[in-house]
């Protein structure tokens, strides 16, 4: 079964060996991961594909959590979601063959952003499926496909719903304490613990 | 100064792993890593963007080349290339002030994707600056910007140039030979090598 991590981690070196070392301890594959930056300075968002059991969401949140430079870790499971990825697509086409792929490119919503005299790149992004889709039109049309990069999925809850922890360091404490009557105190931790980054 | 590397590597567990620890070894802090699927069955695309003096690429590239499962290694360097990234942003907006985002998204050629009564959220592809710049207006026009996800840079060199050991590894050995008269056997070699993978 695929999950889907959302982890926050801060921008140190070897984090990223950290948490691929995690992984293959717990003898998990990772299908695929991005980092990025996130919308805090110092703080990179991964997303995380893993094939493993149904069970063992909760172990590998859990072992996530306790890695150094881990601030965050979110199990988007059955959440609603936008799930997007980016492809590039290089096709083999002559100027004769060129106006077929415009076509097909228009129909999926996706942008020519190179043209050579015998080869064009193509830009898309969407659900693995969508992506998916394309590609295998281009393969049965005869198109040869030169070259395919892919940056595997990217997952945003749907929503107002933001990180927990990162709305917490940057909400004034005042603010903070309003919204969560039910725990006064984790707001003004976090942005001491900020500090200290 | 920025170093961008192309990998392929085989789809193998621990293959991730063994790329971030020969970084950590190299002491060479990785800006950002994408994995997703390349346009062969098995064989997974890595971009790879490190912070490094300029002398140290060919020692990169040489260690890269000597891991397991690392398949064929390009410093993109100064080539011409098409450089993509994919953001997804959620930004606090009100009915009120929602028109106002999305004339920026037209400007910026960005898609909204989800729409929540007190939010919404942006898909916009482009190189780095492009994303930062629509950010920085964001932050300007004082919206709320609640969540940012970033793919990392994704790299492909334009025109008809392709990966050169999965091009010999696709074309039959005798149109292969055919194109690259210099070297005969380069091509059969990595057609056998493709069986025993």
């Amino acid at each position: 079964m695929m999950h889907t991590f959302i982890a926050l981690v801060e921008d140190k070196p070897g984090v990223l060996t950290r948490v691929a070392s995690l992984f293959r301890r717990l003898n998990v594959n990772i299908v695929s991961l991005t980092v990025g930056r996130s919308e805090r300075i110092g703080v990179s968002r991964m997303t995380i594909v893993a094939d493993a059991s149904p069970t063992a969401s909760h172990r590998i949140m859990a072992s996530l959590y306790k890695l150094e430079n881990v601030l965050d870790v979110d199990d988007v499971g059955q959440a609603s979601c936008v799930v997007r990825e980016l492809a590039l697509i290089k096709v083999a086409a002559t100027p004769k063959t060129r106006s077929h792929i415009f076509e097909l490119a228009e129909v999926f919503r996706a942008r020519i952003v190179d043209l050579a005299p015998e080869s064009l790149m193509i830009e898309i992004t969407g659900v693995e499926s969508k992506i998916e889709g394309l590609l295998q039109v281009l393969n049965e049309s005869e198109d040869r496909i030169l070259e395919v990069s892919r940056t595997g999925r990217m997952v945003m809850r749907r929503g107002q719903h933001t990180s927990r922890v990162l709305d917490a360091m940057r909400v004034p404490a005042t603010e903070a304490n309003q919204a969560e009557e039910e725990d006064p105190d984790a707001s003004t931790a976090l942005m001491a613990e900020e500090s200290g980054l």
